[in-house]
C-alpha cells in the first residue's frame, strides 16, 4: 500500500540570493527602521538597531536626505538622559503616489506623501451615461494633471499612479463594469496614453480591494480581517484576512452583488437572477424614482428615508435583509467577524444595519463563538481613491532605493 | 488636508535572528535539499547546492543517516560522466505522522512515512447513533494503537497525530459537529487521554481542510487554488488559494452547507432556513427512506440511481442544481476556477455535476474568461484522513532536528 503522496515541503526550494549591491540593501534596512520608528529616529539609535556602522550610517542618511525620502526634524531622544540629538523621519516633500478613482457618482483624484498624509484631494461629480472610455480617461488625466500641479507647489512629484475601476481587472484590461457599460476596455492602455505627457507607470486595481487597503491603513489594525462592503451602483467586496487583502486568483475576488439570495429572483444585468445586486444597489433601492438631477443616489435615497417615504423604506428593508443572506455566505465561506459597509453604504448604515445583523445572527454557523460586527467604514465615498494613492507610494516604501536611481528630476 | 493614514510598510519589523545553533539551521538546510531533489542527491551535490564544506556535509548526513531520516540508495549521477556515487534520499523508516478521521459512515486510520507514503490505512464502518464522543475516541485509540502496532513491523515510529472532525475546530474543542451530535466538545483532551500510553502530541483540525491539503499534496500543482467540496452527512469545504490552505481567522473557513440557497427554504439543523445541507446532504437526497442497515448513504443512493428511481433522481437534480448555486457564491467571492468533489460526492459526481456547471456558468461573473473545471477528487473517501497524517508527518518534515533531539528511541 504505497500510494505516492508528496507533502508540501518537497515543493519547498532554497532561493538563489538575490543580486542585489550590499548599498542597496543597507539603504532598504535603514529606511524601514525608519518608517517603522514610531517617532523620530537618532542616527546613533539607527546604528545600534541596524548593527551598520556610524560612517554607514552617515552616508546612507545623507542619501536618503538628498533624495527627500527623509527629513531631519527637531530632537530626537535616545533614552539617554540629556544627550538630545537631531531626529530622522520620514519626508513630506520628495515622492508622492497619485490615486484616480471612477466612482458611481463622479471621478475623483488624489495624492498622499511618503508619510501616508492625503495631500490632495479632487472630486469632479460627472455623469457617463453615453460617454466613452476614451472620452472618461481624458478628463481624469486632466485631474491627474491638476492633482500634480498642486502637489509641486509643496515641493512633491507624482512617481506613479493608480486607477480604481469598479469591476474585475486582468493585467490593467477592465473585464466587465456594468456600471460604467465597460467590458474588456483596456483602462490602463487609455490611461497613459491620455496621460503620456506624464510619463507615469499605471496600475489599474478593483476599486473594493483598493477601499479596503485604505480602510487596514487607516484603522492600524495590522492583524485585521474585515470584508469591506463597497455600496454604490454596483456593489463589490475587499476582503482581508490576516492584515492581506485576499485578491483570489487573478484578482477577481469580492463579486458580493453578485452572491446569490434568490435563485429564481429579479433577472441581473450580468445574466443570471436573483444576485445580491438587483436586491440592494442604489439603482435597486431607488426604484422607479431616480434621483432628481444634481442630487447622488445616495443622498436621494437618505432624504426620502429621513421623510419616512414608504416605498424608499420598504426599499431599503430588502436591501438590508438581502446585504444579510449574501454577507452571511460570504462570512460562513471565509471565517471572518467584522463588516466594514463603505461607499454609499457608509452613509446608509443606520438603515441598513439592523435586518443584515439578524440575518447574519441567524444564518453564520459560528456567531455563538465569535459574534460579527457590522459597522461603516472610517473614510467615506474616499476610501477607494485614498487606497489608490497609498498603493501608489507603496512602491516607492518598499523599494526607496529605485527612487533614488531613478528619479533625477529630485532636487 | 493632512488625513493621517499609515501604509503597511510602516508596520514591518526586522525580525530579531532566530537563536538556534548553526548546526540545526545547516542540519535543515541540508535535509530541504534532499526533501527538493527529485531524484537521489549525492554529497558532492549537497556541498555545491549549499556551500557548505565536505566535512560538515559528511557530519550531517551521517545524523541524518543515523536519525532514519534519510537513507542511501544505489547510485546517483551527478552530471560528471562515468562518476557515479552514493545516493541520498528520504527514509522510509523511522518518522511516521498518524492520521485519524470520524467520518459519517465510520473511523478511520492512517499512517504515512516521510517520503509521504501511505503506509497503513484501515476503515471500520461504524455508527454514531447514541454514542458518546468519549466512547468515540476510545474505538479511534484502539485503532492507534493497531496502526502503531502494524507499522512497528517496518521500523516506524509514529511521532505526532492528527484528528480530522466534520465541523469548525477551536484549539482542540469541536464547536459544531451536528453530524455528530457534538457541540463544544474538547476532542483534543479526550483523544490525548485515550492515547496517554503513547505520549503523542495531538492535533484537531476540520476534515474538509485536511482532505484539500492530502488533494493539494496528491495533485502536485503548488500554485494550486481549488475549492475541495467534502460531501457526505454535513457538507464541508476545503479553500486551497496559492498552493496554500485557506484557513479563516480561526480555521473556520468553508462552511458550505450553511450557504443559504432559499432564504425561505426548508429549516437546517443549524438553526437557518434554506442552507445548502438542507438540499445537498446524503441524508436529503435520501430524503424519507435511509439506507439499508449494511449499506452506506452514498452507496446506497447510487444504486438507486443507477436503477432510475424517480425520487432519487429528482433529489440529485436538486442536490446538483443547489450545490451549483452555493459554489457559485463561493466562486465569486473568492476567484478560485476549480472545484474537486470529494468524500461522498467523488461516488456521485456523475449524478451531481451537469446542474451543477450549468447554475456556475451562468451566475459566476467572470466565466466568460476564466472558465470553471468541476470534477472528481483524486483521493475519494480516504482524503481526510491521508490529509491528517501528511499534517502529522509535515511537523517533521518542516523541522527535523525535533525528531533527532526529542526520540531517542530512534535506532
Amino acid at each position: 500500500m504505497t500510494t505516492p503522496i508528496r507533502p508540501s515541503s518537497s515543493r519547498r526550494r532554497e532561493e538563489p540570493v538575490r543580486q542585489e549591491s550590499l548599498r542597496t540593501i543597507n539603504l532598504e534596512l535603514v529606511f524601514r527602521h525608519i518608517l517603522a520608528a514610531t517617532h523620530p529616529i537618532s542616527r546613533t539609535e539607527l546604528a545600534a538597531a541596524t548593527g551598520l556602522t556610524r560612517p554607514t550610517i552617515t552616508r546612507i542618511v545623507e542619501d536618503l536626505l538628498a533624495g527627500q525620502l527623509i527629513t531631519e526634524t527637531g530632537i530626537a531622544h535616545d533614552g539617554r538622559a540629556g544627550r538630545p540629538r537631531v531626529g530622522l523621519t520620514l519626508s513630506d516633500r520628495g515622492p508622492a503616489g497619485l490615486g484616480l478613482d471612477i466612482r458611481a457618482d463622479g471621478l475623483a483624484a488624489c495624492a498622499v506623501d511618503l508619510t501616508g498624509n492625503v495631500r490632495h484631494l479632487a472630486f469632479a461629480p460627472s455623469p457617463y451615461a453615453g460617454r466613452t472610455a476614451d472620452a472618461v480617461l481624458a478628463d481624469l488625466a486632466r485631474m491627474a494633471d491638476a492633482a500634480i500641479e498642486a502637489i509641486a507647489a509643496e515641493s512633491l512629484t507624482v512617481v506613479t499612479a493608480t486607477l480604481a475601476v469598479p469591476g474585475p481587472v486582468d493585467a490593467g484590461i477592465v473585464r466587465s463594469a456594468p456600471a460604467l457599460g465597460w467590458r474588456d476596455v483596456d483602462a490602463g492602455a487609455l490611461l497613459r496614453n491620455a496621460t503620456s505627457h506624464l510619463n507615469l507607470p499605471v496600475t489599474v486595481e478593483n476599486e473594493a480591494n483598493l477601499a479596503a487597503l485604505a480602510e487596514l491603513y487607516a484603522g492600524g489594525d495590522a492583524g485585521a480581517g474585515f470584508v469591506y462592503v463597497s455600496g454604490g451602483l454596483g456593489i463589490g467586496a475587499g476582503i482581508v484576512l490576516d492584515g492581506q487583502l485576499l485578491r483570489g486568483m487573478r484578482g477577481w475576488s469580492g463579486e458580493l452583488g453578485h452572491v446569490t439570495v434568490y435563485p429564481d429572483g429579479k433577472p441581473c444585468p450580468c445574466g443570471a437572477r436573483g444576485c445580491l445586486h438587483t436586491y440592494a444597489s442604489l439603482e435597486a433601492i431607488l426604484g422607479d424614482d431616480p434621483a432628481p438631477a444634481g442630487v447622488t443616489p445616495d443622498a436621494a435615497i437618505l432624504t426620502r428615508a429621513d421623510a419616512g417615504e414608504p416605498a424608499t423604506l420598504a426599499a431599503l428593508d430588502t436591501a438590508s435583509t438581502t446585504l444579510g443572506i449574501a454577507l452571511s455566505d460570504v462570512l460562513n465561506i471565509l471565517d471572518i467577524d467584522t463588516v466594514l459597509l463603505g461607499g454609499s453604504y457608509a452613509l446608509l448604515t443606520s438603515w441598513l444595519t439592523a435586518n443584515a445583523r439578524a440575518e447574519i445572527n441567524q444564518r453564520v454557523l459560528t456567531t455563538d463563538w465569535a459574534p460579527v460586527t457590522v459597522r461603516p467604514a472610517i473614510l467615506g465615498p474616499d476610501a477607494a481613491v485614498i487606497g489608490a494613492a497609498l498603493t501608489s507610494i507603496d512602491q516607492i516604501r518598499q523599494r526607496p532605493a529605485t527612487w533614488l536611481l531613478h528619479q533625477p528630476t529630485v532636487r
